[in-house]
């Protein structure tokens, strides 16, 4: 069994994003040599998210609208604010996204239907942060 | 290692549905032939989800009804549907059931709970759509 | 390849309530031997979740609040609830938080950013109920 550990980091300039992390995934499970397995791929902060879904902008602007509704960035409305943080918003979004996604890695490649792409989505941005990539098999 | 790669094919007559593919999750453990590792299940699309829950006709109907409270069918609501769709509640249903599971294989069974089965969450039906099945261990 | 299966049993004296595990996984990934490959924690009971975020006690109150408002404890809300059950909220709470985490496993340790910490999420507590804790690797 091969395995292999890469990190990411993004500094998103705004509070709220998502980027599309494919290209650079299928880049580190190419550079790993391993042709049947299994790719994990998470965020490291517990603000932030790693998800599939479609890479078309309507779509996240509905997300964050969405995401808005169920956990609004209202500072006043979550205790986990008063030691100091303003982000107790970004901790509900992040469970409603995720935290990791497991890919199948077939034939050297992460094994994908037609429109999966995996992105990271951030939540409490304006710093950098890391994304754990391990891929592991043979 | 061993590792194996199967897909399943799933048509849904309605826009909603949820089917019990624990059956055919456990013929392809063993057919794998792997005792000890891990089995990855995922939807394929993205407007369908795979999750773990009860088989329970009356709590599946709960769960249409909340994520229809949670993100109605409603086309209009949404701009993902300018492109031409009407599915964009689809793609946020999918993100609150979530897009896959991962389950140990254990002395070459799925090691289950007493209650434990895997659902197939179909929320933009009425086509062919696929379920990934990898199994990796030894 | 290694493999390691092990259960760890949690009675939580409250309906709803989080326990940080992650001394227990540690552990559990000690004891294995096992350097390089991933770590599956599951909740094998499907009213319960386990999930990786903060352990802060105000966004931990902050959680319960949300998922009450999302889901409350109502047992004439949940069709579930007429098969004489009374936990129909707790299948909706553990569809937000998680079923599980796959954690990745480098020079024999859960490779995890600065603060994140894994926990057993319970919505229907008050009798024993088990996590898996699978690993494998080399």
């Amino acid at each position: 069994m091969k395995a292999t550990t890469e990190h990411l980091t993004f500094k998103v300039p705004t509070r709220m994003d998502f980027i599309n992390i494919t290209p650079e995934i299928e880049r580190l499970v190419k550079k790993s040599g391993i042709q049947e397995g299994l790719c994990l791929v998470n965020a490291m902060h517990i603000t932030a998210s790693v998800f599939i879904n479609d890479d078309e902008s309507g779509l996240h602007q509905d997300y964050k609208d969405w995401l808005e509704e169920l956990a609004p960035h209202d500072p006043e409305r979550y205790r986990h604010n008063r030691t100091g943080e303003d982000n107790g918003d970004a901790h509900h979004k992040r469970q409603i996204m995720g935290r990791e996604v497991v890919v199948a890695v077939t034939k050297g490649k992460l094994d994908f239907g037609p429109w999966e792409q995996i992105f990271y989505g951030e939540f409490d941005g304006r710093r950098p942060k890391r994304v754990l990539v391990k891929v592991i098999g043979e």
